[in-house]
């Protein structure tokens, strides 16, 4: 395939970059900050011939990126965090294929049914969830921290509230599910899901140890995207995960 | 209901009587070391009236317990570890109703499945198990350990392996499951599943707060196996766990 | 002794009364809302005889038990937490010996010297803080989260400023110290001070798991105390502990 | 500097390439299996000019490494961890300069600190230590896992002794230090030291990264070599930690 990264010029962009030159598909482009060749600041620059676009930029490029990918009907990968509406990305999904995830990492995907599960099995218990990521991430808590609340909010018929941070005299509301974002280092990416009981505590941890494994599952996504024809999906309908009981 | 409660003098025996003294059941006897009425060294000198046993003692016990129970048909929950064959109890279930398990919490018992479920889904990622317990413990690893391990070795169609300690040049086989018991301070129970993967890492882990709900847990099972006229349980048939997907 | 515990009807309030109960001290009175005898809801309705004042009980108690202190010349260990100004204490004890601190157990003391210690060492790591308590907490962060941030901005020469939670578009500054409380079940109180470097992590954690450490430790205390005429003493000056490195 | 990487195929060696690579240092040779040039299996063949000599390989090239050493006066970082005894190593740092630790990495060499200031303080606490690593790691438990006991022991007049797993029917002896060796995935390296006392339990956790670090330290121990003539170093005369109280 011939690849358009969009945030080329990242760290996300860059390590795509090598996991890309290390498969047998190429980068054919990328939207980004830099004087290099096939690198462009604006779409409408891009003349190159392009088969599936996957986008680890930020929120602000999304509109021209659909615009783009709906004009030219090129496949996309969305691997952005920090998209406060889906709005735009339904409705472009009509007209060109879409996948769209918080987090591509196989064991993050995992962890995302193992917390709705408990949730759903463990009324009673009391769910908080702890995110910790690298002192230049722009934005807390992180898309997956918000994508394991959706998971743990579905287990309870979306009853549950969140709440970033306890300050004052202010006890805990059992529909609350505190979520709390560390950031320090370079730490890749650790997201908990902890379940408190009567005396006893349940705690599911994901840790990823480099950002290649991101860079992987956006790749294998835009593997299977670019078979499509419209549509949007998500990273389970991608990742061999036969997730059974 | 009328308990008898074998080990009663053991840390567990005497958490199981406060715990029915706040319930509406009655402790009617104890096999232990004490001169107290009602408590006694040998099951010949049991003369109460006694409808169900709850067994927190030693496998040295198995035997006299099992002819005692299978003699009177009485139904008994077994909460002792360390039992090495489930021969004997097998083959007491056919006459009298027996529950047995390796952990009567809610929570160790979601984290059995959840391993098991995580251990056939990432085929590919090692395993390891960990646990903590108090500096008194005599048996290791725990017999919730042995537990988690036989879920995930379920997982893998039972092809894994148990390695209880590693020391010296000795690389690890993909089909080993290090099993590691901690003993330290007053720990109550805590246990670890890891899932090791490239580059990232799943960790479910359960923490025991007080003992107390593992008498709760024994007590469940005594009101739900008097009910029985025979037949051998495990804690899956008892709580009220409706693990959905 | 002759002990007055205010706040004798809360939950650490009755750990204590247990905790005496278990020593050659004696429980004179309490503070609290009963009709047992010897617990009165006001102050000037303790007759009985005093030698030692413990309070857990909560902020607004604070001026009317230091001015039954130091009216009466009774040694005071204040365990209550959030307490917002140090200025009443002070000035009371320069009229009675007051131990204050906000967390009694050897271990979390330990921790404090620990975080600060590493703070000073490790400049230019990142330096992240989280708590966990029960859902019943009123207040957040812990006292002993604030005692830590303390003890880590003493490595820093008071440069670092607290952030008690991050949520949109928001970097982390340097100098910036999260702190994170958990709230969840019957956790009695873990404390986790982390240092985030480059591609490293160094992690400090105090898990408590009774309540009684806590009680233990202020009747330490109350024993230490007893034995003074005035000025203000916390944990470091009671507990036995020897920290040479 | 112009350096001899041994085991330069190894992971660590190619780790060590790049890190030098990106340093104004010059990678002049390699012992390791390759047809590349400067590439050798023997020391004989080494002529290229040597400053330093950096070792990332294995137990059964000290011998020859110290003689090639010895020979030509040049200066060593030994980074090899599994060498059972000092007493080589003792005897070619009469001749020349040698740096040998366990770790090269900066947190860790904190932690040996602190674990040994915890282990004489609380000195009732009964102690364990975990390390994680990657699949392939041949030796176990990690030389730093084995200098983290020795600082313990240091801490309790060297009165412990180590165990390396626990099964069957065997308590825990008061002077003992489990010691768990868990490997699985791509894991860089995690150590924790856990004291457990009466109802609390502190943690020190240490976690890798990347291999980059222990490079990085490595090569920081060559600049401080070179400029020596004799006598054998440990990281903590390199290693700019003010470790001050």
């Amino acid at each position: 395939m011939n690849i358009l990264i969009v945030g080329i010029t990242g760290q996300m962009g860059q390590v795509l970059v090598k996991t890309i030159e290390d498969s047998n598909h190429t980068v054919a482009a990328g939207i980004g900050h830099s004087n290099e060749d096939h690198i462009y600041d604006d779409f409408n620059d891009v003349t190159e011939n392009i088969d599936v676009i996957i986008d680890f930029s930020s929120p602000d490029l999304l509109s021209p990126l659909l615009d783009f990918a709906t004009t030219k009907k090129i496949p996309v990968v969305i691997a952005t965090t920090g998209i406060d509406s889906m709005e735009e990305i339904n409705k472009a999904s009509k007209e060109t294929p879409i996948v769209y995830a918080g987090n591509y990492s196989l064991g993050i995907n995992i962890l995302e049914k193992l917390a709705e599960t408990v949730s759903r099995t463990l009324q009673n218990f009391d769910i908080e969830i702890t995110e910790t990521h690298h002192n230049k991430k722009k934005d807390a808590p992180s898309g997956t921290a918000h994508m394991l609340f959706d998971a743990v909010n579905n287990g309870r018929d979306n009853t549950l509230s969140a709440n970033y941070g306890r300050e004052g005299m202010a006890k805990r509301e059992s529909n609350e599910v505190g979520i709390h974002a560390l950031r320090g280092g370079t730490v890749v990416g650790t997201h908990t899901v902890t379940f408190f009981g009567e005396d006893e505590v349940l705690e599911l941890t994901h840790t990823a140890y480099s950002k290649r494994i991101f860079a992987e599952g956006s790749l294998k996504a835009a593997e299977f995207i670019v078979t499509k024809t419209q549509g949007l999906y998500d990273v389970n309908d991608i990742l061999e995960v036969n997730y059974n009981e």
